[in-house]
């Protein structure tokens, strides 16, 4: 029997409740012993609730007791999510977090706190809610050197920018709807500005390069200044608007970025619509391998945790991952990435003006749609910063997207 | 350092080199030590190759060395590669397979025998090549009650099947082109006739429902009787067929099949196309995943061998994966479950004929194309046996498929 201790008893919190109480037979099975909670920390009670005798609101308890040997810690924010866990590391106990907000800040720190004590810190359901990326990179790609990982890491950007093309609806109405449903926050502003793909962009990077990729050092974009037009010129060049987190090591080098970039029919993540998610990870001998699922909601981020939670009980007295060096790498410029760009701009599509967009930009393919004053094309390659050198000058550019082609 | 061997130097001995190379330093990080061929067995020489000293022809100088503490078999077929894992088991070595064969009708006994003996038999580059499919049933979703694997687990047959429906051609015209480009084999029909589909099946339904679901028992249906008209039909509902590998649990009894399906553009599965695989996984928490990515191919097979050997090297003396009960299962009749099915009758759809449709099929939605006297149309959900005993005894009826919806 493995006793655990859960802290912070909201969403994801009472959902691994829920997971170990529903599969409690299977869960037995795989972690080759009974796994119970037997605290549960929280500044409420839950009168009623099956788990309403654990519930304690001292951390102290959980930390004196030998008896729980793995925390789960589901209470988001830094602190003292942050002095909790590494409290528990100190206590012996292993750690298991849905918090990605703490393994993006400390992640590298903690992991090798960890590792140094033979404990283990895991946190699958920290990218990905219950698709288990993490484990690819970390448990399952382990022949592979990966070269670059793309993603549609937030599901709330991704259902909005899917509503805005199905529906011909703008952003602002679709975030109120979505709001209405419970899809986007009161305060969406982490997901639509791009902080939340950013914070698990430097999880998956730093895992898969084995550096630290800090959060702040990632330059994210949001998707408030998608409009309706640029969707229909997306639509119209058999392409999507996609909210992409991404990051390619090339040489010793490691780039990172999240932003509204355009994909076409080809893409694998092209078909990752509505609340999905959905992780693109190249290696250097396997290509692409792509996974997807639902990103978020409690039960599949519970059963992540759950997941974290087996494997910590079998391997009590051994750290199983690997860890990140705990040492933040400057990361390089993404504008110096060469890529297509669709590019739109003000004025009619005239002789003239096709002219010097094939000299300027290299266009190469134009597209009008009838009624607007204005066309929009694809340029050949071409770095970031050349494309902004042509752009920044000018008055007549309306927007601009990268094309992904990985 | 841990020493290998590797048995049979064809495409996937040859490339399990190739990454022990080729990505040396990141396998030595990752399992902890340096990893190391120390034989190759095989019938030939390989006379200039990298691996050449390496070379022998007789299996007992490989037993016989305590030094090779695990052996990589990449000879396929049953026999002798059978006798050689058995008896590399009993030579105290962990065993890593990419013979799916071999594991869809001898996996439980290995697996059992194995972890009896406080060893390892892995075989994650069985199915899906590259995708780590197995690790996300074995080591991932294991907080989860698997409910259905649903899978493109034959590379040829979807290659083949996406060029039909993109350029017009028949069956034997793409096959023949494939044949000629090296996707088909000469002789097809382990690829067209579902039972490549069908090994991989039993092996992903034993792992995930923890039983032995044995191969001979699936009722495989090929691709050879997938007509242009049928997909023309299915292009005109806006569906595609694919080659459909699927498992469900309902209850206690266990139901699996492979066959072409029809499924829409809904469908996690309906862009998996040319040669990708992908598999899909239901389980009771975590809903849908979906992994894709190249099934076949000597690098991505061999990457998912290397990564079992890096797993078993870190465990020399610990079981890690769980094994399935080696008790052959009563599949219950596929034919028992309901969908919706598509079915093309001969003649033109007349009113009478569209009622008569109405009222024996619950028809649906029909659809016709111009030039043929025939129509099509899908059906209300009905159980499988159900519609046979329906169409069985009509002559009208020139094909009906099962509609994935899940």
């Amino acid at each position: 029997m493995v006793k655990i201790a859960i802290l912070g008893y909201g969403t994801i919190g009472s959902g691994v409740g829920q997971v170990l109480r529903e599969n409690a037979a299977l869960v037995e099975k795989r972690a080759g012993t009974p796994i119970e909670a037997k605290y549960i920390l929280d500044l409420r009670d839950f009168l009623g609730d099956p788990e309403e005798s654990k519930v304690v609101h001292d951390i102290d308890v959980i930390l004196d007791d030998p008896e729980v040997r793995i925390v789960v810690e589901c209470m988001g924010g830094l602190h003292p999510a942050y002095e909790y866990v590494r409290r528990c590391l100190e206590h012996r106990k292993s750690v298991v977090t849905s918090n990605k907000e703490l393994v993006a800040a400390y992640g590298g720190e903690l992991l090798d706190f960890a590792h140094r004590n033979e404990l283990n810190y895991q946190f699958e359901a920290s990218v990905g809610g219950g698709i288990p990326v993490i484990r690819a990179i970390n448990s399952a790609l382990t022949a592979e050197n990966l070269e670059a990982v793309t993603g549609i890491l937030n599901g709330t950007t991704n259902y909005i920018l899917t509503r805005m093309k199905n529906e011909g609806l703008s952003y602002e109405e679709v975030l109120k709807d979505a709001q209405a449903l419970g899809y986007a926050e009161r305060d969406p502003s982490a997901d639509v500005l791009g902080h939340d793909a950013g914070r698990k962009l430097s999880i998956l990077s730093s895992l898969a390069f084995d550096v630290t990729v800090k959060y702040e050092d990632i330059r994210c974009e949001g998707i408030t200044k998608v409009s309706q037009e640029d969707i229909r010129y997306a639509t119209e060049l058999g392409m999507a608007i996609k909210l992409l987190a991404k990051s390619r090591r090339v040489g010793q080098e490691v780039f990172a970025r999240v932003g509204p970039s355009m994909v076409g029919p080809d893409h694998l993540l092209y078909n990752v619509t509505d609340v999905f998610n959905g992780i693109l990870i190249r290696g250097n001998m396997v290509g692409d391998i792509l996974l997807v699922g639902k990103g978020a909601g409690s039960l599949p981020t519970a059963s992540a945790v759950v997941a974290d939670v087996i494997d910590e009980a079998k391997h009590l007295h051994r750290s199983v991952w690997g860890d990140w060096k705990d040492e933040r790498v400057h990361l390089a410029d993404f504008e110096d990435l060469s890529c297509r760009f669709f590019v739109r701009l003000a004025g009619d599509l005239t002789q003239a003006r096709r002219e010097e967009a094939e000299e300027v930009f290299k266009a190469e393919r134009f597209v009008t749609i009838p009624g607007l004053e204005e066309f929009g094309f694809v340029t050949a390659p071409i770095r970031g910063r050349d494309l902004h050198a042509l752009i920044d000058s000018r008055k007549d550019v309306l927007s601009r997207y990268r094309i992904d082609e990985a």
